[in-house]
């Protein structure tokens, strides 16, 4: 396989940077090849703006849909977004590593879905969901929360991490992608300032990169998180009348 | 009352800065003071990165909680973030007016909530949820998407609305607000282009404007959405065992 991880934190030391390598490690131990998106290191410009399309389809007016399809036929997107969906078309895996800030990923990853999903090449309006352009590919989210996992259960106060998951999961569903259970590690505490502090850090960290590498080996065979797809639904997009699905409820 | 507007998108002339206009005027109208925070034409920074903070509390190793803490107890936070968090203090009401991209704010926005809610001063672990410091404010996501709203219903493809806007109304109450429902306005598309483009975007822009400033003359009576608190959790911050809304499923 060809792997892709995306990894996405400002301190190279961190508890994610950690999981990254280790994941980078065992897969390449495993016989795969893997590339590795380091979005901080890259300098990775998130905002979507007028200012990353050079030839705009409309001057006057800036849509991103627009000029995301325009420069994308037109061959001229930017580099660093040309460069993220040249790696996203090699990879036959994708892996997400990122902590969850603000109930969500980073800025920096958001905005990497912002720029680099472009409409017109990643997905349109025939081509998405079941039938988006990168189907047949496997993507997952390796997560690090501050607060413990038992917050993040159905009823703690954290939210539902599968509540907080969902968006990121569907966007990745969106362009075609196969979605993989996300690999959560709960409870890292920041490492740095004293001794003691990252003793407590390495401690967990042996464990969790333990945890991540003994799944990482039988990833192929796992099955994903089921969606609905074209089949299921009604010309309005919605669920069908007589979706068994409808009856679970 | 006093209300911070703050807008999220990069082109002056879209359905989203008539939304915020109409907004603004309205409130005004009503003889409000009102604030905008203009992400995009501020060119807001929404990265959070070691560069922004200038003296550090550990320069070996970068942890954003760590120097948030220690930058707000200095008053050496960056400027940018300072006057964010100005803007804050004095609102009554703070309205989110921002395009869904990619299930979620744009990156510019995320980063808003990634820099500007800082740790140890617009929340600590005994400061938040219902304690914490922005707690007595208001808070409404003004939200526009692409796709039809049926999509967005509980069984649409989009996604339930809901579970779409659960991370961004999590972190709005973490720092204590009270967070109303958010103003929904399905089914823009991007102007610009033709003529005929333009004709349905200003038929449907004046339908919306309209329904959002008939809305926000009656905001101060809304009930917010309700949240559990303190007192619900038991000490492991989970619902407690016997709480009433665990029959409710």
């Amino acid at each position: 396989m060809h792997i892709l991880i995306v990894h996405c934190h400002p301190e190279p030391r961190s508890f994610n940077a950690a999981l990254k390598d280790v994941a980078s490690e065992t897969l390449e131990g495993d016989g795969h090849r893997v590339e590795v998106s380091d979005l901080y290191a890259q300098n990775f410009d998130p905002v979507e703006r007028p200012e990353h399309f050079a030839s705009r389809a409309d001057a006057a007016y800036f849509s991103a849909l627009t000029e995301q399809r325009h420069h994308y036929r037109r061959d001229e997107l930017a580099t660093d977004v040309r460069r993220e969906i040249e790696r996203l078309e090699r990879a036959d895996l994708v892996i997400l590593q990122f902590p969850l800030w603000w109930h969500g990923p980073p800025a920096m990853l958001k905005g990497w879905f912002d720029r680099v999903f472009v409409y017109g090449g990643l997905y349109s309006g025939q081509r998405r969901f079941d039938r988006g352009p990168l189907r047949g590919r496997r993507a997952i989210c390796s997560v690090t929360t501050g607060a413990p996992g038992t917050t993040f259960s159905t009823w703690g106060r954290s939210g539902d991490i599968t509540a907080l998951m969902w968006p990121i999961h569907c966007s990745l569903y969106y362009v075609g992608f196969e979605v993989l259970a996300p690999q959560l590690t709960y409870g890292v505490q920041g490492g740095g300032l004293s001794y003691q502090v990252d003793a407590v850090f390495r401690r967990q960290l042996e464990a969790d990169k333990q945890r991540w590498s003994g799944r990482l080996e039988g990833l192929a065979n796992e099955a994903p998180i089921p969606f609905t797809g074209w089949q299921d639904w009604d010309d309005d997009g919605v669920l069908s009348q007589t979706h068994p699905l409808r009856w679970r409820v």
